[in-house]
């Protein structure tokens, strides 16, 4: 069996270090030739994965299409899958995905609570009354990792609205936010991850640190969990879901974003769970059954980023002296160039309970910058 | 940094499933295009670790040159190390495991306990005043995975005797055979894993079981960890050890043979430890510090070797009901040709008391076979 993955970044480099204990070949599509996974697959195929013709001759010699990024062609995609490939994600929860306008009216059919919101084209088509001031400007394509989200507060900041087709949501009043990984088999069986707790970073609007357990009281859990375990059954699909949600600070949960792939929130599955993430994917790809989502350890991730003002030839500065700290494990991206506020790696921490790891998070982030090199 | 491996078997994929958390190039030397290593390294370079010009050539463009078999050019290492390259192990080390013999007599001059044993140049230097029937005959040098050893137990297997360089070693009064791995630094720190215990399969002479921990008395698992400190620091040198022993009959510990690399007693340390013994080989590569030696969970592992009769186009005949099993994780070694005894994969078991882990190796047994694919 051949599986081929578009997108061959960190998501796909984490799969092909799980997808190495099993057989079948992998083969990747990612445009850089230097990609994370460029060295760890079968076949590495350059090339532009928002290209319908380009994802069409990639994935024909292939049994299955999955996927580690969602900005893929959905119409080379359905080509595929019209060839009578597996396609995972399916091609139209994909399309539902990728549209956060389509997303939140997915939500809204679905009676599934979400943070109030309504359409734009442009930016003259804001309507004050029927979401007033701050609200939150979401481009409806093309954003990740922070990007393509600004908050409106004031009447002077409208002239910054971008002029795009856009969601207009109303600013949730946040609490906490969390995350569940929910996983659904071809048969329609779902299993949910234990929530984790997010925590951002206000400067780079990038998540700083993730723990699971979450701290956050256990009706709200069962609630998000029921949630996430609900939206899978409504995509009626098999596939991995990471399910972003907030907890308002009047004890509801609301939907936030969904990918439809492996996700940052789900990384430390790999040291706190029998069973990570992308071994799943592997085996959702695969069409194997799908393994246990038990965590054994309390643990926590932050993200490694390209430190501010740092540019070029990336180096962990303190890559020594993070290795020397107990339970702590580092997942290196293989990047070779740092941007400032770029994801370079992560870093997971296990600990016996919740403080020993928030003790140990603090430890860890001394040590977690990356610089350029002088050349 | 660019790390070169000699050797790109299924202990070279393991490491580079372990190498790929961090940064540095890895590159890849092995005779078989299509080596389990081949696709999952930065650089594969197709050729004969055993040919010195090969070695030094393929090392030149190197920082450091590790191992993952002991079958390789020491005079290739020497001249690499005398280029100012960090090799490990030490090749004089090497040396010393490479020649059962002079391993032995490395034993005797360290005062380490070890079988009774003398050495011969041909069949006919056999004395059986010195060990009577019956005994051992170890090749001096190429033997591995049980071959290169033969019992010769009564007086007319005599004529079978390999006329060969040869150990000849009393048969030990086994009563368990065990393992640890340990580590040493290059300040000379040491550590050892715990203690594993090896079932053995008596018609492949391959291991069949590891079991960690090992069901043996704390004061005969000290001994053996005492045992293979000592060994590691008699060597002097850092470097990743596998210490095979025996628990004779009389209750003594005594050492078997040693390999200066990771090895297939140490791959449960992937789910039962913290860090894996592919973890630390990286470490100890890079110069970077150990890593923990805890265990955090029982576990069991068991190899997955090709089926008697078949030959040809490897396959899992029963990986969906294997996967299906809870807490088993599978190591397909991406070999695709299979034959009889070949070591194929392992499975790892893990559960909450060994007793568990135990029920649960019954189970898997019955679904590790792996036959020849109709063509």
């Amino acid at each position: 069996m051949k599986i081929g993955l578009l997108g061959g970044g960190q998501l796909g480099r984490m799969f092909l270090q799980a997808a190495a204990n099993y057989p079948f070949t992998i083969k990747v599509l990612d445009p850089q030739a230097d990609a994370p996974c460029a060295h760890l697959c079968d076949e590495f195929v350059q090339g532009d994965f928002r290209d319908e013709e380009t994802v069409v001759a990639f994935g024909t010699d292939c049994d299955v299409i999955g996927i580690e990024i969602e900005h893929v062609s959905v119409a080379g995609l359905r080509r595929l899958q019209a060839m009578g490939k597996k396609v995972l994600p399916d091609p139209e929860i994909l399309a539902i995905i990728q549209d956060k306008g389509v997303q939140k009216q997915f939500y809204e059919r679905h009676h599934l609570p979400t943070a109030p919101f309504y359409l734009i084209e442009r930016k003259t088509d804001i309507d004050l009354n029927r979401i007033p001031l701050p609200f939150v400007q979401k481009t409806r394509t093309g954003g990740y990792d922070g990007k393509g989200v600004q908050i409106i507060c004031r009447q002077e900041d409208l002239a910054q609205l971008w002029d795009v087709p856009s969601v207009i949501e109303a600013l949730c009043p946040i609490a906490q936010e969390i995350a569940v990984i929910v996983l659904r088999d071809e048969k329609g069986s779902t299993k949910a991850y234990p929530a984790v707790e997010m925590v951002f970073d206000p400067q780079l609007n990038l998540v700083d640190v993730v723990r699971m357990p979450a701290m956050i009281a256990p009706h709200l859990l069962k609630e998000a969990e029921r949630l996430a375990l609900t939206l899978a059954d409504a995509f009626a699909h098999s596939g991995i879901y990471a399910v972003e949600m907030f907890v308002t600070k009047h004890g509801a949960v609301w939907l936030n974003e969904t990918a439809c792939r492996v996700h940052n929130s789900g990384h430390l599955t790999i040291e706190a769970c029998y069973h990570s993430q992308f071994d799943q994917l592997w085996r959702l790809l695969a069409g194997q059954p799908l393994a246990s989502v038990a965590q054994h350890t309390p643990a926590a991730m932050i993200n490694i980023v390209g430190a501010e003002h740092h540019c070029g030839r990336a180096k962990m500065a303190h890559l020594h002296e993070l290795l020397a700290l107990e339970h702590v494990f580092v997942h290196w991206y293989g990047k070779t160039q740092t941007r400032a506020g770029r994801k370079m790696g992560h870093v997971t921490i296990v600990a016996k309970d919740s403080a020993a790891v928030d003790e140990k998070v603090v430890a860890v982030k001394k040590f977690v910058d990356v610089i350029a090199e002088k050349e």
